[in-house]
């Protein structure tokens, strides 16, 4: 299922995207497989991945099946940067703290002649890309700790509903992949319920979850810092988003943070990279059929090409190392290569 | 809705219980409710709490009405302990921990040398009941901690499908309140979720909840402590309990839970004690309408009688002030006598 990476240059992206028509007929492909009518995953090729689903989907929906999992326990997660939106060149989620900080420092008037904050508000990319983990650590704490959880909510949904990525100029929420929206769908008809298990802010991507992937709010498992209840000054208490962290919801935290949030192992979980690990692990380790998959990004042409598995470039975000690959092969995970795999990748292909 | 409470012998309330029949015809009462038909809440006594819980549930899904909820916003939040099924003398929880000690002892054989578990196991009931809060820290770490999560859910499960109380020598698991199952029923007939949020150990409560509460596992939010994802000499993962608290899902504990693992402000909630205030603070500051209920223990008779509120006897175990019942008046709380407005408090009755 799974190919190395043609190298494919910056010029050559684009020529290939301009060349790209759209096409509104798979458009009412995606739609019949949301009614139960046809292929259900139509943006899915043929092969032994998409084989695997529909096989997977039948013994533990078919009660004459000794696969067959209760309603209750049909739970399926999904990793989000990565695995169901555009992960590179840098997380959405940080691109939305930089964006604040000039927000953050019209209210702190000293914070613009602080650093890391004066780099972030010089614009320099360079100086920007190069700013240090605890500098980032300073620009997470400085945008998105010490409000309302209802007013950070109103701001990052104000925000997603007109950030747009550099590549593509697209909306980042138009950055979804197709597929996975589209497996979403078939799993949720099929009585599994869809969790997005994120090492991302547990508030900021419900901001858009239900929108977006018709994930409610409260089958966002994610990174979760404490909160402090306090008065305002008319007497109304309100949660105030704390910079303590509570859940690293990445790696071990994974599970951690679906014991935590949910209660049951998954059945079925879908990730792209290292974080995603102990989550694939914990669900294979179940009793019955279970399902572990993980995207392989080996399509530098219609998105990014990068690992380092199987030769592709090395990467500090979501990398996939060889030996997450070849634990896939060993434990039965199936890698999806998205340059063979998926027809399409995002719906304005 | 409320009036103080009559001083009743335990004497008088063993002779009480002596002579009260059960009532076949009550139960079939229950489940006519159960499927819609005739009262939805036949254990409760006509009067303003029962007709609040009515009108609040018809003008929150009626769609005509300015108050509607959509579905998904319907979130209907219920303390465990002495709000769904009875705490005293002693929080069930704390009962098993007990219990826990002589085989946790085992296991350890240094342990039953080593107080307060020597305590403990002297069987010396005065002794016990003076144990201090760190003592009891000490018990709770020994015997909630160090195991794999599936392992104590079901150690907590063969416990609790066994162990009765002192008084009634019935299990715990019939101690629950008819009129909150009743009203359970009731709200999740009318599209409403109900869920747990409880003080007491998310695990444990996870263990019945569904089986006697209908309220699945990802719906119980509870105190929880932090997990250890280890690998078993079969090469397996597992999740050990840690005795670090992750979350103290009390007091302002419980809004914050609420926000972890829920994400929406509830439309309803029911509390009893002290330890429910910020939970029912929240819910009533949101927009639209809300509903707030306090279950105020005075009936020493068929249940047990503590406050303080009211000129009820203090307590330390799910203390209801004076403060508390100030609040409720103020903030347009409902107070629920037990005596008053429950025809009846257990399907034993």
């Amino acid at each position: 299922m799974v190919a190395p990476s043609s190298k494919v240059s910056r010029r050559g992206v684009i020529s290939a995207l301009a060349a790209t028509p759209v096409l509104p007929a798979v458009f009412r492909g995606a739609a019949r497989a949301q009614t139960g009518a046809g292929d259900p995953l139509p943006s899915w090729n043929d092969g032994p991945a998409k084989d695997a689903i529909l096989e997977f989907v039948h013994t533990t929906t078919d009660p004459s099946s000794a696969n067959f999992a209760p309603p209750p326990e049909r739970i399926a997660t999904f990793d989000q940067d990565g695995t169901l939106w555009v992960e590179h060149p840098i997380y959405t989620q940080v691109v939305y703290c930089l964006d604040r900080v000039s927000i953050v420092a019209k209210a702190k008037p000293g914070l613009a002649d602080e650093q890391p904050f004066k780099t972030v508000l010089s614009g320099d990319r360079k100086a920007i890309a190069n700013l240090s983990t605890d500098d980032l650590l300073k620009i997470v704490v400085a945008t998105l700790t010490g409000m309302d959880v209802d007013q950070f909510r109103d701001e990052a949904k104000a925000w997603i509903d007109k950030a747009r990525d550099a590549r593509w100029k697209r909306l980042y929420t138009e950055l979804t992949y197709l597929p996975q929206i589209e497996l979403m769908t078939f799993l949720r008809g099929a009585g599994y319920r869809t969790y997005i298990v994120t090492g991302g802010g547990q508030d900021f991507v419900r901001a858009y979850a239900d929108r977006i992937y018709g994930v409610p709010v409260e089958q966002v498992v994610g990174s979760a810092g404490g909160l402090s209840y306090e008065y305002g000054p008319d007497g109304r208490p309100k949660l105030i988003k704390d910079p303590k962290l509570l859940l690293n919801d990445n790696f071990a935290g994974k599970p951690e943070g679906i014991h935590l949030m949910i209660g049951r192992r998954p059945r079925f979980a879908f990730g792209n990279s290292t974080g995603d690990r102990q989550m694939l692990e914990y669900t294979k380790a179940g009793a019955g059929a279970r399902m572990a998959m993980l995207a392989l990004h080996d399509d530098g042409n219609r998105e990014y090409a990068y690992g380092p598995a199987q030769g592709l470039p090395d990467t500090k975000i979501g990398t996939f190392t060889q030996e997450l690959y070849d634990q896939a092969g060993k434990d039965g995970w199936i890698v999806v290569s998205m340059k063979k795999d998926w027809k399409r990748i995002f719906a304005f292909d």
